[in-house]
């Protein structure tokens, strides 16, 4: 490509990185998001929101190169932390011993990368730039200066729309003709509520963990930040028996946390304002096909699939995609109509399997971590895992600490399923839960898979 | 409801029967339409496409009043008439002896719903009118009037939405927070095609069945007209090997039906010209949730939820919303905000099992119809059915012949699998079909269902 030259639309997590790996590449790069650059304006240093990062997304920090200076400000978090309702704690690892998710500051790492896409002359940031237009058929894109109430439009051989969930890119692109589209919402919503740090700036709660109060219907967790404090979330349904539109007075607030949460109420001194201020919001995933229009325009993370955050594989997936992306740009050698074409045909698939995935884990997180059985199951996983470590990887270390493509992972975790459906079923399981009956059904197991592959 | 009113967007087929519907009780009805009157526009007597109307849409003409007007002009099909590929014919009948479904012009049919509800004062049909806006908020609606380039605005306590699968009214509640919503193509296109009559008006095929050529991933099936003609409608996938992509020359394209409808070409005597005229068409599937905007605005028919083509059933169940609404009228007594709700709690699951049921019957249709295994398993339905009248209902007859909600018959279809499951594995079955053995499965499998339940 004579002309190396590119539009990124918005300069999120995902956009900005993709900005920094064309930059790495010599490509002009021409960023467009419609909000202020929030590493000047007053949010800046507002209320910090969480995400896990793991596996996936450290390798997409490596490609960028900022590894060390993200996780040096990572909190890691080696298991889920379950709190019952009588306050009892339960830790469950994640991972083998070293192995953790980390707790970062979204905020930060935005900034992080908008600051290391700066470094480089050939990529800029443009801000309050909101996307007007897109005219697919001639590469052309419009955007308005809110600051200003201008209109200005480019013409680029390549377009990337990352433009979040309810992407402008994909708008233009579901009016083409044969584009497969859906969104669905969870009838759950969630609000966001602070554990502040104590007087010393100590953390009033294990911070090397996720914490979980799994109720059955909802749940709330708590993530660490590095000020002390734990960003909390209540995922709880709009409507119903226990739903937000039950909790309207100050005092039904209040009661509805100290019934199911009262080892947290104490931590929370601003809870009833934080309910009242912070909105509720609601969760969709987002999935459609495909993910390009013809070999120019191409979709990547929330634009082309949000998904709901119960795998705390939604910045992980985006960042994937990149990271994929980039190897075929290597693979082959900037012949783009390839390279996307490549991108549409495998990464789609990928995406849907880890939307499931996350849908199924509100189950497990809000409900089956309290489940004995459930409980049972994990112990035997990781006993497997220990004694075949290269025969039995977990359906949550695949997706969370591997790059095994999720579509892979999904396939052999409904192989797993099938297992421990005989396992389980073992007389007595819960006393010969490590006896030669399970390794037996293992072998048997093990050994049909693969005759069939 | 001291002001009688409401409005309905569009005047297809759904839209007339609903505004006829609510005009016998005395609304005030605006319809707006965006196309052209088809009764005088020249498109009136043009190319006739038909439709399938069975139980569920004879139930609506009824309530409409035009059953004898609509039925003496319906050409019944007792079944399907399978065209191998050397040409041979073989005939499964849909039913029982008197059960048929009936090849009607949907022109003809939209026509009359017209005249219909123009015999009401108090319904009014307005043309040229395209929806521009609505207003949910406060239940205001714009349209243009393209012939005349002006707007007008409409303010109503009711709107109901039947502007088909690109609903403008379903667009604005797509703007709406928390509303699911899909749209899926099939890989498959569309395509019709014409038999002309004889020279004498006569048919070229049997006119009382409905003809299939099912040849694996793609099919050609016909249905007849009053005027001896048959619509054929070929579906084949847009791309690969078999493809519309690879019929470009009159070679290529006569060499396709030769070697696939050999029977089929000596009927087709414009064939060459009809495929290169008549436009290639997509079919999607259109789910979405909730149907209604508060208590004021409902969508029906294509609007909430279009469907592929394959169980004849896209008409029948957009007139079944309208019939079981209008009951719901009644129930409630004008009661709009109850009717509403209880629609929407209601008759979404059965637009989405429906939908299901026809994305399957494309595989009946196309691929099953000339399977062994199928055709036996048809046999064996016939004769419970037979046998068992109350008690076993093939699947195709809850949908075709009855009023069972489709989300029932759905059910009842899959229960009716596991049934199949275990008695096309008895030893010789092809011998055994009505032997004393599948009495006896069929006896279980009844028994163990009616302690389920």
């Amino acid at each position: 490509m004579a002309n190396k030259k590119a539009v990124v639309v918005g300069a999120g997590l995902v956009g900005s990185l993709w900005a920094i790996l064309l930059g790495k590449r010599g490509y002009q790069v021409e960023v467009f998001e419609r909000r202020p650059d929030m590493r000047r304006s007053e949010f800046s240093g507002g209320r910090s929101i969480n995400l896990a990062m793991s596996t996936r997304g450290w390798k997409a920090m490596e490609q960028a190169g900022i590894f060390e200076q993200i996780r040096a400000e990572a909190i890691p978090m080696a298991g889920r932390m379950m709190h019952s309702t009588d306050g009892e704690l339960t830790f469950q690892p994640y991972g083998k011993k070293d192995e953790a998710i980390f707790s970062i500051s979204r905020g930060g790492l935005n900034e992080a990368l908008m600051n290391l896409a700066d470094e480089y002359d050939n990529v800029r940031l443009h801000f309050h730039k909101k996307c007007r237009k897109v005219d697919l058929e001639n590469n052309r894109i419009s955007f308005v200066d809110t600051l200003h109430n201008e209109e200005l439009s480019i013409e680029s051989p390549l377009i990337f729309g990352a433009d979040g969930a309810f992407s402008a890119v994909r708008s233009a692109m579901q009016r083409t003709s044969r584009f497969n589209y859906s969104q669905q919402y969870l009838e759950h919503g969630y609000k966001e509520l602070t554990i502040p740090p104590t007087a010393d700036g100590g953390y009033r709660l294990d911070k090397n963990a996720l914490h979980i109060w799994p109720r059955g219907q909802f749940m709330l967790i708590a993530l660490p930040n590095l000020d002390g404090s734990f960003t909390c979330t209540l995922f709880l349904p709009f409507q119903g028996e226990e739903s937000f539109e039950q909790l309207q007075s100050d005092e039904q607030i209040l009661n509805f946390f100290t019934r199911y949460f009262g080892d947290a109420v104490p931590l929370m001194p601003d809870l009833i304002e934080d309910f009242r201020e912070n909105p509720t919001s609601s969760l969709v995933t987002i999935r459609c096909n495909p993910w390009q229009y013809q070999e120019k325009v191409l979709l990547l993370g929330d634009a082309s699939h949000a998904i709901v955050p119960f795998y705390g594989q939604g910045m992980n997936s985006g960042f994937e995609d990149c990271t994929i992306l980039d190897q075929l740009v290597d693979q082959y050698q900037e012949d783009w109509p390839t390279i996307i074409q490549a991108f549409n045909t495998t990464r789609p698939k990928d995406a849907n399997a880890i939307a499931e995935l996350a849908l199924r884990n509100f189950i497990e997180m809000r409900d089956l971590v309290g489940d004995p059985m459930f409980l049972l199951r994990k112990k035997i996983e990781k006993h497997l895992h220990q004694k075949y470590p290269n025969e039995f990887l977990p359906l949550y270390s695949m997706v969370t600490f591997s790059h095994i493509p999720y579509s892979e992972a999904l396939a052999e975790g409904q192989a797993q399923d099938k297992l421990f459906d005989n396992i389980l079923a073992i007389d007595n399981i819960e006393q010969n839960w490590n006896s030669a009956e399970v390794d037996q059904l293992f072998h048997q197991w093990h050994h049909a898979k693969a005759n069939q592959s």
